[in-house]
């Protein structure tokens, strides 16, 4: 797949933290000289409103992290139930090992049709956010903390519309996952309302 | 209460980033001169394992960032569903303007015994981690981006134990909480092993 699909619809700027406020797992994308590759990070939040500003944690032994700081650039890729094993196995593999890793995991993505080298948006996910690095040499060394800025956010329109996540009227499948370690996640459960 | 709940028990420092693997949202507590305030914050994460350390995003606006800044710690409580109500009220009201916010929002809590001036851990949480500041004067300033060391975790054991969650054993009002927006949150939801 390479074109968007229909029901990844874009999401204001400005409601682009809501796809991170709930605390899921993301599949970080990069894309350096023809390469690509998709790693699994439990640790990220959003962190500015506006302009939407995101962190990741990206460890120095990444392959993942190493593309970013050649191109500047990231994508989150927010998974769903249906591709937990492919988020622990992105998540396991390193491309420095496995050379064909993605392939080997199944992952397969779309790119906005006018930037053709932008990182990979996985398919299958709920939500994806393509994000410029703001550079913070000390971040990055002493904390492997990586700020992106948001400059486009698109999420599936069967469990995000107006603003809002809408698990409740989507298969189970579609829900986003939270990571807890050794191959166990949650996923995103009941609604509940104040 | 001010006494440690029979079930809060200690949990070992290298297991206490699960505490926020899993994206919950936070109950942000500091003590400074014998003052004490509790905010809610979505944006939290994991920043590292030994030593093991989280990030937190406290807004320039609140009561409890002051605290923080004035005592040089934090702890991080980890509401439940029981607790959604209060989450939402002292993520609402700030204690600049609601003197009483403490107690209209009937937050109760306990601290270590030896440590009577430690930042509250607020009662019917399911897992609390007690932080000092590690000082970065750009994040906080640049990115209101604080960075803290675990000195001490504790969880309730009836929902984590053997440095894992088991939510699956306990009612639904012990299910951690992840925040949407207008008072909706998300419960921590099924299991889902790979």
């Amino acid at each position: 797949m390479s074109i968007r699909p229909s029901f990844a619809q874009p999401v204001a700027l400005d409601k682009a933290y809501r796809l991170l406020n709930h605390g899921p797992t993301v599949l970080v994308s990069a894309r350096h000289d023809a390469q690509d590759n998709v790693m699994a990070a439990a640790w990220s939040m959003p962190l500015d409103f506006d302009p939407p500003k995101v962190a990741v944690v990206l460890d120095k032994s990444t392959w993942t992290r190493a593309l970013v700081e050649s191109s500047g650039r990231f994508a989150l890729s927010v998974p769903t139930v249906g591709l937990a094993a492919m988020t622990v196995g992105v998540g396991t593999d390193s491309a420095r090992q496995v050379a064909d890793k993605l392939a080997r995991h199944g992952v397969h993505g779309w790119r906005p049709e006018d930037d053709p080298d932008a990182p990979l948006l996985v398919a299958g996910c709920a939500a994806w956010l393509l994000c410029d690095v703001c550079v913070e040499p000390h971040n990055q060394q002493a904390h492997d903390l990586f700020i992106g800025v948001v400059r486009a956010a698109w999420a599936d329109e069967r469990v995000f519309s107006g603003g809002r996540w809408h698990f409740e009227q989507a298969p189970q499948a579609l829900r986003t996952l939270h990571y807890v370690a050794g191959g166990q996640f949650y996923a995103t459960g009941e609604s509940v309302r104040v």
